[in-house]
């Protein structure tokens, strides 16, 4: 049987020979940001989602305690195959763990929700540049809450030429089940964007003269509802290190 | 304050100046399917609508008791504002209610779910005729279980020109929030669409020489879950008789 990319880099991680960030990694599958609660707040977070849907598009719910995502990537393992972890235990973020073998529990629910990095590629074929320039960072800007959720909404920064930003418009636009289109285009400052304290990418954080800020809702959003909500467990992947789906972003774009 | 047409049509509809179809009525408006469960089947039945997401894309979800859809029509109310709505107890089909206020119940959750009447206007827009050969027909396709949740695709099929039908998937590809593209284009026998018992449309339901059927996911489809499922009580806006929202559909559709 034919290995597909998205299959052997699953596998590559599961047995520890990849455990850096998964952008770049098997180009042309869905990556999905993970969440994992216990059952009790499943219903909570999933109406969470709805409510925010553009930060948390919902790609696969696994029954309580099953650990493979049967419908998106059958035969992977949400316990070991991704290259890095964090927990959240009532609201304060752990140690990152490698896999979650010694956590996983019987009422755990896995959501994958689909990631930006999935429309790198559709960027890079139209000529913006994805390797560079890109941030995780906190917004000012509420999400709707849903139980115990609420928090800020995380934002994906790229600075791009305005002509770049242009067209990443147009291709993310095309990606409604991976964030879709920009959130905001421009300053920083009005949707109250933290650069001085970004989750994820370089510091310092500084918008060189001619490149324009646009940011996307970010996948990294339940993390900061956790913070801001004192949730008692939630685990997700770590920052830019995805799940890999069987799903092909050819196939979940629109046209 | 302006009254728009959507909340204008919502107001007739309450006050039983309009007790029909809502096809055609406040166009420009996102319409939508509605379902009630009570909260202990909330979960389940939102699981289902992300496992079978072309069918039921979620539009909001009310907290329970809350008959108000706030985020996507404020000052609205489920019990009063849908023409006729249709309840099932233990799977069966109970006599259509024009409101629900002597039903409503403490717990009751209402689900929003994008419907494809949304899409008649762009379709007229772009010369493809909406107001004759359409039907909701079951289909013997599967949906994806959850919980006590499954049953067969309901499909809306309509009759147009290859031309027409090429159209069609352009325009309704854009909508991915209101069942998107076609699920099938062609023969009637290849998803098992029973064309001898249309649940809505006239009979007979015959094909003329030149015209292709065509079939969008529907949100009929968990209706049929209900029967099929024996579920004690869902409640649903009847066929064809939608939820008319404050959403407009060139906001959410794509460009």
């Amino acid at each position: 049987m034919t290995v597909s990319a998205a299959q052997q880099a699953r596998q590559d991680i599961r047995e520890g020979r990849h455990n850096g960030p998964t952008r770049g990694v098997a180009p042309g599958f869905v990556q999905c940001n993970l969440v994992i609660v216990r059952k009790a707040l499943a219903y909570d977070f999933l109406v969470y989602c709805q409510r925010n849907a553009k930060a948390c598009p919902v790609l696969e719910v696994t029954d309580p305690g099953d650990c493979e995502p049967r419908r998106i990537a059958p035969g992977a393992d949400l316990r070991t195959d991704l290259p890095r972890y964090v927990v959240f235990r009532n609201g304060r973020r752990q140690r990152d763990e490698p896999n979650l073998l010694h956590l996983w529990e019987a009422d755990f629910v896995g959501f994958l929700i689909g990631s930006g990095i999935t429309f790198d590629q559709a960027l890079e074929r139209a000529g913006v540049p994805t390797h560079e320039h890109r941030w995780v960072i906190r917004t000012a800007m509420p999400t709707v809450a849903s139980g115990p959720f609420s928090g800020p909404l995380i934002a994906t920064m790229r600075l791009l030429t305005p002509a770049q930003a242009i067209i990443a418009t147009q291709v993310t636009s095309r990606f409604p089940f991976n964030h879709g289109a920009p959130i905001h285009i421009g300053d920083p400052a009005v949707i109250g964007a933290d650069l001085d304290h970004p989750l994820h990418g370089p510091h310092p954080c500084a918008i060189p003269e001619g490149l324009v800020a646009c940011f996307w809702a970010c996948g990294v959003t339940p993390q900061a509802a956790a913070e801001s909500s004192g949730i008692d467990l939630l685990i997700a992947h770590a920052p830019a290190h995805g799940f890999i789906s069987d799903l092909r972003a050819d196939q979940i774009c629109l046209p």
